[in-house]
């Protein structure tokens, strides 16, 4: 069964990033069709009849998305009617739904709006909740092979609840097998050492020739994600392989894993805070604020989050946090020993049970021989632990503090489970 | 001319968005290279070749990201190889580069990063600055057809620098026409506002019937952008065109743009402190931190940006603020009483000219009949201002809270232009 994507618009290809191809891949794959290509073609009536004519001739399912629109430049309809040699019919119960859109909005309706109720002759309509461009499911054999067109509109609030709730369930005729995949997100190793440690694994799903389970590594600012995919014809079974991988790589990478799928650091430090019931408060320098704005995304955060402080200039920490000037002095704003102290300070002051510090040099300037841009410690104290880490850090100004935000958050979360043990013992 | 491109990952097709085909695409426009297709294909070595084979039959110059990093699910080398016929071969001044990129980290460089340093025979390589991933440009004539194809890394943080540097520079040559756009910024205004200014702009180009000229709409957490492309054969007329209608939005929006292209509101309102010679503090309850962070990703903010505190709970409102706890009690801790003396406290504490407070309630719980969730008040004070400002922002939790930050950031914008004018005087 192969499954084709063509996303048509041309601003996809001149400045706006599209969301389609990865969510509509990402729920394909659920039932067991990969999306084996997804072609971005722009607002012309030739490269879109082109594109529709290559994807007949090699695959199944053909979805679309954009040029449903009401628009001159919305041209999907037309060359889908021209490829299929079928016309363009104007259906009544569509025109009404759309008709009543604008009603609602008390807005008289637009004569080209009128358009979009044209629906390919014999195709069955899919109605748009978002919006006004209905989608349209059209099901023809040619060549003895039996092939469906989806055509869908372009923006993702569209998209999304009229695949959920039509198209979805549509290809669940579809499926041919099931796939169940894990990503397990890693901080603070490097990449070549979580490639080393888990390439046994990998090799040896290779011998097996088990070509459906698949490995991907994807690194970002300190965090290397490990996508397993595994597909099958038996659900249980498929279950079961994943299960057994996951295992295999809890095995080898243990604590260096710290949540999966959609858990970022920050979810998963806000649990263990909430779990081992106790709080946090952090005082930022070069990060000037990412670590609470992160921590503080999480609904509920204002449990265990008390206090933040962005000390930005030597002034304010010398005033607010109440860090030696003579510290400062001999030590410099980045060094171990400010990042101590700025640690303790800020315990004390929210009198929470952890308090991290970062201080460093973000860049682009500010660098020296001595303290280069990408030096940074960071500060962690709480019931068993009063230290300061020293790390180098790579990219950019806004990569730099990026990295140094996940280094601090991961530091927080060991220490979390370090202390979690200590207290079982 | 025609221009192809080829993203290549399979995790471009399960979940990741790609923001490599609207930058590439947006940069080969400006010199009138239009994109007619951008194909996203997965980590299969077939479907990689035919892709590669498909581009060349139809397009002049093929430019490709993804699959050129160490591990063993990045097969573009292989498959490009395969497809030109052309042997793969060690190019020892690239290892040396890639040596050395682990040498300045202290880590040994893992056996696997060789792969990196293998070339297509005849192949000009680009260094990639930002990792370890080399480009490769291959030029090659097949069927009297002289064809270009330009692999680059996936990441988007190493694309762009190599495409500026080397890519972009390196396709001028195939220039056939320009572009240009501009993208204008605004910020408290609704889209029906700005809809009904620059209604009358938009249907006089219409009636010129300037094909040339285009003009799209985008709305994203309460900032609107307005962009508009002009193209054509001559680059001065190009100009002109875009500048003239520049002219013309300027004259009906005013101070309600408040920048252009990659200005944000953060650097914007940056450059007014330093230009003003002020000094800013920030004092966060439901924005958590935002406003210093994004006031601290720009170089430099160290000059006027002296402290933020993120008082989440009430405790430290009345402790580290000192907030009056009558206040919080009469009136509540989502208030204009709380967030004016939050803005003045936090005045007083930093001793710098302006402060802001952000007082609300970011849901998703937490909202009551009197206060529901979108209720913020912003608290601004200044040399000439003590003003608190009640809003009520819609959407999810991580929105309500940037849409909170954009509008105070923008309202201290707006105060900043206003007192220059009254130093003016």
């Amino acid at each position: 069964m192969k499954v084709e994507l063509i996303c048509i618009g041309t601003e996809l290809l001149t400045g706006k990033t599209n969301a389609n191809i990865s969510y509509i891949g990402d729920k394909l794959s659920t039932i067991g069709l990969d999306l084996c290509l997804a072609a971005t073609v722009g607002d012309k009536t030739e490269n879109i009849k082109k594109a529709f004519q290559q994807a007949i001739e090699r695959s199944n399912i053909i979805i679309s998305t954009g040029g449903l629109g009401p628009t001159f430049d919305d041209l999907t309809r037309e060359a889908v009617s021209k490829v299929l040699n079928k016309p363009l019919v104007l259906n009544r119960e569509v025109l009404s739904t759309i008709a009543q859109h604008f009603v609602k909005r008390n807005i008289e309706m637009p004569k080209n709006n009128e358009r979009q109720a044209y629906i390919i002759e014999g195709a069955r309509f899919i109605l748009n909740e978002a919006g006004t461009a209905p989608g349209q499911i059209i099901e023809f054999t040619k060549n003895k092979k039996k092939t469906v067109i989806i055509l869908l509109p372009g923006p993702p609030r569209e998209v999304q609840p009229m695949f959920e709730k039509i198209v979805f369930p549509y290809l669940k005729k579809y499926e041919t097998g099931f796939k169940r995949s894990v990503v397990l997100h890693i901080c603070g190793l490097p990449e070549s050492k979580v490639d080393e440690k888990i390439l046994p694994i990998v090799e040896a799903e290779r011998k097996l020739e088990a070509e459906n389970v698949t490995f991907s590594i994807l690194a970002h600012q300190m965090i290397i994600d490990i996508k397993v995919d595994v597909s099958g014809k038996d659900e249980m079974l498929v279950d079961e392989i994943l299960g057994n991988i996951k295992h295999e790589l809890y095995d080898v990478l243990k604590e260096n894993i710290y949540g999966e799928d959609r858990k970022t650091l920050e979810i998963v430090v806000g649990e263990l805070l909430t779990k081992n019931r106790k709080t946090f408060s952090v005082a930022e320098s070069c990060t000037g604020g990412i670590i609470a704005h992160r921590l503080t995304n999480i609904p509920g955060s204002s449990l265990y989050f008390k206090q933040g402080l962005v000390v930005y200039s030597n002034e304010s920490k010398v005033k607010v946090l109440g860090i030696n000037e003579e510290t400062l002095q001999q030590y410099g704003a980045v060094s171990a020993q400010t990042a101590l102290e700025m640690a303790e300070s800020m315990r004390n002051i929210a009198n929470t049970d952890y308090a991290i510090s970062v201080t460093g040099i973000a860049g682009p300037s500010g660098g020296t021989q001595d303290k280069p841009v990408g030096l940074v410690y960071i500060g962690l104290c709480g019931p068993n632990i009063k230290e300061a880490y020293k790390f180098h850090l790579y990219g950019a100004r806004v990569e730099v503090r990026q990295r140094a935000a996940n280094q601090a958050l991961d530091l927080l979360r060991r220490q979390l489970l370090r202390d979690a043990r200590i207290v079982k013992k």
